[in-house]
């Protein structure tokens, strides 16, 4: 690495330290939090469009996908260091354990509702529902099962 | 108003009585808390730029400036009747007192971050920050101060 990349390199990781140190842990707890609760609520619709419950709506499909593809960029940059304590959480020790697994369930997370949001915006309803369907899979599959426990902790 | 139209006022009215009905104030409450924390913290990069605090970014300010738009259309119907205690909140008790001037308070802030998103998307400094200069007078002078507590309560 030549010197100007080093510079570079350092200078954007204190920037980022800078950036966390401005929020209280209890702050990015309450965040990401506040993220995935509007998320969850969301989701509603689309699940209920998804099972059948409801019948199909292009335009609330498009919508709340949309919706969810903005926000679930949101929480991750809040899981940093010295953020898994701070208030009650339901956030897992593993995820500052298991650093690249997380970031790796947090990606395929994106990539599901990225694919959602492009499949609502197609009007279609099967391509709505098979994007969906692959939902849960990369957010309790690969991202709750292993890293949000059943119970907050403090 | 003819019977047919009678009938779909009375279905719209049962099913947004419905749709509340399926929320607990608890969680409406939180819900509302989220979206507002989550607009809180993206207005926190734009209002930097605003101030000179931060060099202006085209994309930074259009990324936030829509998920705000987005998000600002969703708190209101979660300030339903029953809905003025379940959990601490800042809501005052006015908001169930004096609806219509809510309601249009409510309007009023959504419409100035519909601006400040038109005019983020223009690229143009300037329009920005003056559209910017807008939101406060609608957030906290036309909204936070009449309708919001200073502290929480139960």
């Amino acid at each position: 690495m030549n010197r100007i990349a080093l510079v570079v390199v350092v200078l954007a990781a204190t920037s980022a330290t800078l950036a966390m140190a401005q929020q209280k842990p209890e702050d990015e707890i309450r965040y990401r939090q506040s993220v995935m609760n509007v998320i969850g609520r969301a989701m509603g619709p689309m699940g209920a469009m998804a099972q059948g419950k409801a019948p199909f709506n292009a335009a609330v499909a498009q919508k709340n996908s949309a919706l969810v593809e903005s926000l679930m960029g949101l929480p991750w940059n809040s899981f940093g260091p010295g953020t898994d304590k701070g208030a009650p959480t339901k956030a897992s020790p593993k995820i500052w354990q298991e650093t690249a697994k997380f970031k790796e369930a947090a990606e395929n997370t994106q990539k599901a509702v990225a694919n959602l949001a492009a499949a609502a915006r197609t009007g279609d309803e099967g391509k709505f529902k098979a994007a969906f369907a692959e939902v849960p899979k990369s957010c309790n599959g690969g991202c709750h099962d292993d890293f949000r426990l059943k119970e907050a902790r403090n």
